[in-house]
């Protein structure tokens, strides 16, 4: 056990691929600004030249700040290719409902895609993007940052070595008030045209889903839901609320929630037969990693990194290498295809398999 | 915020009732040796008179060791009123399809009643259980200890008095590794004729449910879930591993889980949208309570009782003071009925109604 809690692959995906992948930007909100613009400065192999917005204030206050970013381009210049030559990948950061057209765009000039999750408003916009990819021979990447997590990494690892015995059972929430982080009702999460299926499971849900996806190193198979909303900020998105059930394919049962309209909290736990492993908070920027087992209960510390930063660097890497791409678009496919599931488990009150 | 924490009602219950409750404690396990007898030895308004087992040298082993207990009854003799002279209630705690014709012996002589949950193996059972108590108009009341706990109670005049803001969300989960605890694969918990409709809702699911009931003071409404048991010990019983969902009618959502084959954990959360309040462990014999809201965390420190001594001296002072009990019948059904709907609801793969 000393072994597994003190040695891991951390940065299993480290190559020795040289030069550097410029990147267009597209959606300039505040995880553009604050999380995803300071992680590309931060590592090596990348560089932000361009970014993509409808306001050209926004781009305008990018570009003074950051030197690299030479370029501002509206969404009508991106998908004319405007300026395609100053950028190798585009990074897609907008609502839901959009990224389908940015990525065919980006496809189009043949530039790698890495997507933000949930890869969009629907599984067959969803599925639209993944051929989209394909037709152009793009690598498309979807954006996962638990998956760069070493706290996530080294649980996985401990789930492959046993060190809970045999996954039973999943424990996962994700909750926030969306309202008081963003104070406009008629904020895209909110709008069915944009969000997609719903606002809570999309945006939250799909967190406890795919890190435990992840770290069991399963699939689901099969959803139960409930879902309600009753605050009128919510009226025309079916999950204010909503609870989740997930059966994987190796057997294992998860229990799930999710709100867009209670207190901020983020945990996943895995039971097994012999132990159990916890992140709380799991989906923050930072997780805190506990392992129980035999009545010891151990709380890991790992490094702490920069998921954002982690994540273009490996994209980076991995697309100058020309190595394959975790999570794939058929990856994200699958969460859309939960996803939906899980939408229409919830309104027809019955179990719905994941095909 | 400062007075509910430190000002509830730990003990509402006392009454300035005189007078002792004799009890025939009936079924000696090692529930019954291991805390019901220390238990009732340590608080006033209570003596153990009388033990009621199939096994003579159980009954006689406990005579010996406790003094006030003058008689060791087989099952038969309990049935005929034998030294019925000698007890004025009787505590059942027996394997789950054998309660009934238990209380209903306790009832034809007259005796309140103290009976474990869940009441019996089925609604149906569970129901007559009830009539019978009626019939002979004798006290019942069923025995769920978490509603002694000052932790629980403190909870509940907290989420009562809005610290947590409206209740939206509750997590459950209770699992222990049966074959390890007893290790016998005939054991009564895996035999349906005893158990009911399965091993670890019945057992360990209902704990987060009538927990959550309690604190958020509302009841289950709708139901769905999933089970699974793979391991050969559970082949009679469809619940290895569980994890059902909660509607209540005050519109909060439960995601819980339970397994008799998995690590030893148990925890309870009322997530509500303005802060959060958490159990772990929540159902054993000690509980942890943490409060968060407006990002400030509190661990509550409460006294640390034996939920066993005051669950039966609050029976004992309700008793005499001819006082009603909580939980009565009407509670103790309620949970069948939700518990066969869990067990409705995995089977048929559809959301089903409590009625």
């Amino acid at each position: 056990m000393a072994t597994t809690l003190f040695d891991y692959e951390p940065r299993d995906w480290r190559t020795d691929a040289e030069g550097t992948v410029r990147f267009a930007l597209v959606g300039v909100g505040w995880w553009t600004t604050d999380y995803v613009l300071p992680a590309i400065e931060s590592v090596g192999h990348c560089e932000a030249t361009a970014v993509v917005s409808s306001s050209t204030e926004k781009t305008a206050r990018v570009r003074e700040e950051y030197e690299t970013v030479e370029y501002g381009l509206s969404y009508d210049e991106l998908a004319s290719g405007e300026a395609a030559d100053a950028y190798d990948a585009v990074y897609v950061c907008t609502p839901n409902a959009t990224h389908l057209e940015h990525v065919e765009a980006a496809a189009r000039n043949g530039k790698a895609v890495l997507c933000e999750k949930p890869m969009e408003a629907t599984v067959e916009r969803a599925r639209a993007l993944v051929d989209a990819c394909e037709e152009h021979d793009v690598p498309l990447m979807v954006a996962y940052r638990m998956h760069t997590e070493p706290a996530v990494r080294r649980a996985r690892a401990m789930v492959r070595d046993g060190v809970i015995g045999e996954p039973m059972l999943v424990h996962g929430e994700n909750s926030q008030p969306l309202l008081e982080m963003i104070e406009d009702p008629d904020q895209w999460r909110l709008d069915p045209d944009l969000t997609g299926y719903g606002t809570s499971v999309m945006d939250l849900g799909i967190y406890p889903l795919n890190t435990a996806r992840f770290v069991l190193d399963a699939d689901p198979v099969q959803v139960q839901s409930t879902m309600a909303s009753n605050h009128e900020a919510f009226d025309e998105v079916p999950d204010e609320v909503a609870t989740f059930s997930v059966v994987f394919d190796d057997g294992t049962h998860a229990a799930c929630s999710s709100s867009q309209n209670a207190h901020d909290h983020t945990r996943l736990e895995i039971v097994g037969t012999e132990g159990r492993i916890e992140f709380e908070p799991a989906f923050h920027m930072e997780t805190s990693l506990t392992v129980a087992r035999d009545g010891t209960t151990v709380d890991v510390e790992t490094e702490q990194v920069d998921q954002m930063a982690e994540e273009f660097e490996y994209f980076a890497q991995q697309v100058l290498a020309g190595e394959p791409l975790h999570a794939d678009g058929e990856h994200g496919l699958l969460d859309m295809k939960t996803v939906a599931a899980i939408h229409d488990a919830a309104e027809s009150g019955e179990t719905v398999d994941v095909e």
